[in-house]
C-alpha cells in the first residue's frame, strides 16, 4: 500500500479495507481455513473435547523488549488453553485500529501475531478489523478467541485443591510487567530485561498426564498474589507463600524497589503457576526445568486449611498478608 | 458497585475487577457454560458441522433509536453466521472499556446483549475485560466470536453465482446508517428513524433449504453497493441494479439528499442480500414476506455476464456505474 498511516478509509468495507485485509492480514495470516470472502468458515471436526476462551490485549507500548502486542495477543490466549489442559487449534482475531497508526507497524504487529501463532499449532480460522477515529483508540487493540482441543487426562480446576497442595511456579514472577514499564518512556529508566511473553503449551504439556496436578493459571494481571487470591476465595483456603522461593530476577526487584511496585502483583506472560499434590511437586519441577522456559522452576509454597487469606512468609521468618490488588499499579500492561 | 464511573482499577485482575465481572457481566450473561473462575470452557459438542466467525463493534453512539452497541454485536455476529448458513450456538465477548464510562450506561449495554443473544438461542460462554485510559477508546468496544452450526442444506457461496441469478433484499437499505447519523448530535438533525439492527436468522431460517438459494450477505459496513462489489469482483460478472425496485425508506432518502449520502452505500444491521437462481426468487420473496422483517423484500436486480461492474439502473433509463467505495463516508458504524 502507498498510504503510510491508517485512514479512517481502511475501515469502511471499500477499496482500502479490502486492500489492507488482502495486504496485511491475509498475507501473513494465510491457511487453509481462513477466506476473507466468507462471513463464517467451517471448522474441520476434532475428536476431543472442544474448550473455549477469548482475550483482548490492549498493551503499551505496542512494541517492547521481548515481545509485542501481535505475539502478546497469541500467547495469551494459547495460554488460557493450556493451562486449562488444551492445546489451541482454531484463532480469531478482531483487530481495532486507530487512524494514525503506521502501516508498517500494523505489519510487523500482524506478522509477529502469525509468526506466534503458527509456533503453536494453531490456525487463524476469522477475522475482522474495524478503524476508529484518531484519539479513540490505543494504537492498536487486537482481540482474540480460542478454539482448543482438551488433553489432559484429569479435569483441571479449582475445586480439587486441599490444605497441603504445593503451589509451584515455572519460572521467575514481573518479568512482562517490568519490561513493559521499561518500554514506557515516562519512567525515564532502561535496561536488558526483556518479557517473558512466551508459550506455556510445553510446560503445560509436559505435565497434563500427571495425577497429582490439580489447577495451573497463567499469572497475568495482577500477577502472582491476584492469581493466590482467586484460589484463596475459591477454595477458603489460605496460601502461603515463601518470599525466599518465590523467584525474582534482580533487575525486577531493583525496579520494583525503586518505583515501590511488588512484584508479585506485577504481570507475568508466559508463566504457569499450579496447585499440585505435595507429592507430585517434585516429579513435575524435574519436568518443567528439564524446558528452556522452566529452568528456574520452584516450589513457593503451600494451601493451608482456612483462613481465605494471601500470606507471604519473609525471609526473616515474618508473615505479612498480600491484600488482594485495588489500585491499578499498571495500566495497559497486557 | 458504588462507582458511577469506570475506573482504570476496573481492569487490573483484582478486586475491583472481580466486582464489575460479577455484578455486571456474569450477571446478566448468567448460564450453565459461563464460568468466570475458569481460564477456558469446555463446549458441548453439536452434531452439525461447526462453523466461525468473529467481528468487532465501534459504534458511535452507543444508544441509538432502534438499538445500541450491545444488542448489535450480537446480531451482526449472528447475522455473519446466519447468512453463513449456520444457527448460532456459543458466543465469546472481548470487552474494551474507556475509563470514565458510566457503569449505568454499560450495564444497560450488557443487558441488551445478554437479551439479544438469549433471543438468538446462543450462550455466551467466554468473556474477558479491559479497560483503557481516558483518550484512549470510545467509550466500548466489543469483540465477539460466534460459533455455530451449519443447517443450511447446500454449502453456500460466491462460486454457485451466474448470469441470469436473481438478486434480492430482505427489506429497505440504510436505515441503520441514517439512524446513527441522526443520532450523532454534530448534525444538527432529528427523526423517527429507527436502525434496522435485528437478527437475520428467522429471514436466514426461512429460506435454507431452498435449493435455488446460492449466496447470502448482510450488507453492513459499505452497504449493498459493497456486497455488489464483492460479488462483482468474486465473478467477475457485473451487478445491474434497478433503482425503482431497491426500497428505500422517504426519511433514509432525504437525509441522503441532504447530506449528500448515497443510500446504497449505508450500513444496513438487519438485511439480507440474496443471490438466487431466477426461477426460485418468488419463493424466497414469498418467504420472506411472511416474517416481520421481510414485508418489504424486493427483487432488486439480476447478474449479467461479464464485466466485473456495479451498475444502477435509474429510474429514467440510464445507467451509472456505482464505485467502489474509497473515503469512509461514516465512521463508527458498526
Amino acid at each position: 500500500m502507498d498510504e503510510q498511516r491508517i485512514l479512517l478509509a481502511h475501515g469502511n468495507g471499500g477499496r482500502f479495507m479490502r486492500e489492507l485485509v488482502a495486504e496485511i492480514f491475509a498475507r501473513h495470516l494465510a491457511n487453509p481455513l481462513l477466506d476473507t470472502e466468507a462471513d463464517a468458515v467451517p471448522l474441520p471436526g476434532v475428536s476431543g473435547q472442544l474448550m473455549l476462551t477469548t482475550d483482548g490485549f490492549t498493551v503499551q507500548p505496542l512494541e517492547f523488549p521481548g515481545g509485542n502486542l501481535g505475539s502478546l495477543a497469541v500467547h495469551g490466549v494459547v495460554n488460557d488453553l493450556a493451562v486449562a489442559g488444551a492445546a489451541p487449534r482454531y484463532l480469531t482475531l478482531s483487530a481495532i485500529i486507530e487512524e494514525g497508526l503506521e502501516v508498517a507497524q500494523l505489519d510487523r504487529l500482524i506478522a509477529s501475531f502469525a509468526q506466534a501463532a503458527q509456533a503453536c499449532g494453531a490456525a487463524v480460522a476469522a477475522g475482522d478489523t474495524k478503524v476508529v477515529p484518531r484519539g479513540q483508540g490505543g494504537g492498536l487493540y487486537l482481540n482474540v478467541a480460542g478454539i482448543g482441543e482438551r488433553q489432559a487426562s484429569a479435569a483441571l480446576g479449582l475445586k480439587g485443591i486441599r490444605s497441603g497442595d504445593a503451589v509451584l511456579v515455572s519460572g521467575p514472577v514481573g518479568d512482562h510487567g517490568v519490561a513493559v514499564l521499561l518500554a514506557r518512556e515516562q519512567f525515564g529508566l532502561s535496561g536488558e530485561l526483556q518479557s517473558d511473553s512466551a508459550s506455556v503449551l510445553p510446560l503445560a504439556q509436559a505435565i497434563w498426564h500427571l495425577p497429582g496436578l490439580k489447577f495451573m493459571r497463567d499469572p497475568t494481571r495482577g500477577g502472582l498474589a491476584t492469581v493466590a487470591h482467586e484460589i484463596a476465595q475459591a477454595t477458603g483456603h489460605s496460601i502461603n507463600l515463601q518470599q525466599a522461593a518465590v523467584p525474582v530476577r534482580g533487575e525486577v526487584q531493583a525496579v520494583c524497589e525503586m518505583l515501590g511496585y511488588d512484584p508479585y502483583y506485577l504481570a507475568c506472560e508466559g508463566r504457569i503457576v499450579a496447585i499440585v499434590e505435595a507429592a507430585t511437586a517434585e516429579q513435575i519441577l524435574t519436568a518443567w526445568r528439564a524446558l528452556p522456559d522452566g529452568q528456574d522452576a520452584a516450589l513457593i509454597g503451600r494451601i493451608e486449611a482456612g483462613g481465605g487469606r494471601v500470606l507471604l512468609e519473609t525471609e526473616l521468618g515474618g508473615r505479612r498478608v498480600l491484600p488482594e490488588l485495588e489500585d491499578d499499579p499498571l495500566p495497559r500492561i497486557c
